[in-house]
């Protein structure tokens, strides 16, 4: 998508063949810098310290952390050091080890001198692959905003609600959830959209704020605890929101907070849609409660806060008092029952294994 | 309760007699300030600007602010302006209209001369009553306390959830949720308390935490967002918020997301308490959805943070891309079918018309 004018993704391959690029989200509203990433250890370092970050873009960084290792070492050593390295950096996401088995079984056969090839060009393959996946999730995802739209006056807005950030920024580009939102807007349908704040990082305020208004998407920030009560009195039409992992049977994990979003919109007969891309999809666990692990993140990500000072300076302040500890993990667990659909690269289907394999036949266990 | 070893109220009269002096809730955790009420115009910014805040607490601190106006100018013309003025300082609350009508039945009959007195000591009164109610507050909800205890293993530590504050800080002493808690754990039972941050204010990071930890009890702040992940994980024995505004049928007006925990507790089979007082019952209403109207704040509560820099200075700094719209609704209604049980200062009921009937039969529309 754009960034003032100028087309970008969320990482691409330098002109030099070997250097990678990426926004640092870090920095974001305030302040948009690109980064190099010229080893496997600033790869890491990138997804461990949330430079890139959603699960889809977590997948692209780790493959072309791959491909800086091998550029520097083609060794069996090498690629060993790198997949575990960066399967470490985050626990959760799925797409991370995804990526990392797909480069590891195409590079692991080949003779050491054509790995660094191979890498790359699986490297940029991953990446073009995730665009094509988001645009076809968008394109999904609009048929299910024009019949809600059906469903309401002529010419009104349709609001959205979305919870962290599963926009461009997430994956490589179009987004996940927020993939059908920016087609129905270039469509011409008139939509808003609620964003949460997302605490403790703020990737609602600080990601999905900048990016939809960047696009120029109608947008309101709400803290997390509006979206119950906005519902209550009917001013969403639909919630959607990515994943980070979606289990076989249609529970979905992601970032903490979803789970309560969805209990409000079922309250409310409010419509709550996943956006999701197929490598989120972890055919091997059925129970997301049990069964995943939940990543528990620095209590100082809730006791200190970044942002701009009066006189332009960034300034971190801590917010809470002395001595108070504080716990952050950083995902849940949405349950299957709570989710109206699941809307994929394939189409839409029900949060079951059911609906899940009328998508993916070739995962039944039978196949 | 105790500040530093010294005991203290939230508002208190000054030995001058006239003088009214409460802490600057505003600056907390980070400083400690004691501010002077000598007009009814600083009660009326007091209460506008939350320097005081919390239901019980307001309603104290109008009552004060009609004895500050009195004290200036004991005419009917001044009663009326001082009673519109406070009316109007904050919209949610029923405890300002209580108080003020209060104040304004008692004083209106009164000759000029005398009116000045009777409004101190009544306000007086008013504080003092609050104190008593509170205390009874937590003496029945640690009944409740105790029987959860009595299901978990002998000495295991009991967890308890709340959101915003509406301990001490809310009330003049003890607080209405917390009461219960300070007194289970003044009773040496083992009791934790999970602290909801309570975005955008912050009244839970910065208020209910810096409180639990001057009286030694056992907290850990989280984001707004965690409270449903840890119930799914039998985190959260019992939630217990307090009230704004309660309806004749049970219906529970309180801060923001009150309404996605209590959401979040009926799926889990976690009892969810709701401690209020007396004057925070609004008789006339039944259906709070319809019926109670929310405040809608300033969106700078969620675009700006102040804190304490690493160099010790308090600053504010922006989180919000520049041009991104907010908004900040600071109430919501929790429906009487997902509250467990209200604890009163008469004991604890059903949140239904025939539970609060129980404990308050005068109110029988038929009486």
């Amino acid at each position: 998508m754009k960034v003032d004018g100028k087309p970008y993704r969320t990482i691409w391959l330098t002109p030099n063949g070997t250097t990678v690029q990426v926004i640092d989200q870090t920095l974001l509203p305030h302040d948009f810098v690109v980064r190099d990433l010229d080893t496997v250890e600033d790869a890491e370092l990138a997804i461990r310290t949330m430079i890139v970050r959603g699960a889809p873009l977590i997948g692209a960084a780790a493959a072309y952390g791959m491909a800086l290792a091998i550029a520097e070492d083609p060794s069996d050593a090498m690629l060993e050091r790198a997949y575990t390295l960066l399967l470490e950096s985050r626990p959760t996401a799925v797409n991370l080890r995804w990526a990392l088995d797909d480069m590891r079984a195409l590079l692991s056969p080949l003779p050491p001198a054509k790995r660094r090839d191979a890498a790359y060009r699986r490297a940029d393959e991953i990446c073009d692959e995730d665009v094509e996946i988001c645009r076809r999730i968008g394109q999904h995802g609009l048929v299910e905003i024009r019949r809600i739209a059906a469903r309401k006056p002529s010419g009104a807005t349709i609001n959205a609600l979305t919870h962290c950030n599963a926009g461009w920024l997430a994956t490589v580009d179009w987004g996940t959830a927020l993939s059908p939102i920016y087609q129905a807007h270039d469509a011409g349908i008139p939509i808003h959209v609620w964003v949460d704040e997302t605490r403790p990082r703020n990737q609602g305020a600080s990601l999905t704020a900048w990016e939809l208004g960047k696009h120029g998407v109608p947008h309101t920030v709400i803290a997390d605890n509006a979206g119950g009560h906005l519902m209550q009195h009917g001013k969403v039409d639909f919630c959607v929101v990515g994943s980070d992992r979606t289990t076989r049977r249609g529970d979905v994990c992601n970032k903490i907070g979803t789970y309560l979003k969805a209990l409000a919109a079922h309250d409310n007969g409010v419509p709550f849609y996943v956006g999701l891309p197929y490598p989120t999809i972890d055919w091997t666990i059925e129970d997301g409660h049990r069964d995943i692990p939940i990543e528990e993140r620095s209590a100082r990500e809730l006791s200190h806060m970044m942002g701009r000072t009066e006189s332009g300076e960034m300034a971190t302040v801590a917010v809470l008092p002395g001595g108070s500890p504080a716990a952050n993990p950083a995902f849940d667990v949405t349950p299957a029952r709570l989710v109206t659909g699941l809307i994929t690269e394939r189409g839409v289907c029900a949060a079951s294994e059911a609906g899940l394999l009328s998508l993916y036949p070739e995962q039944s266990k039978a196949a």
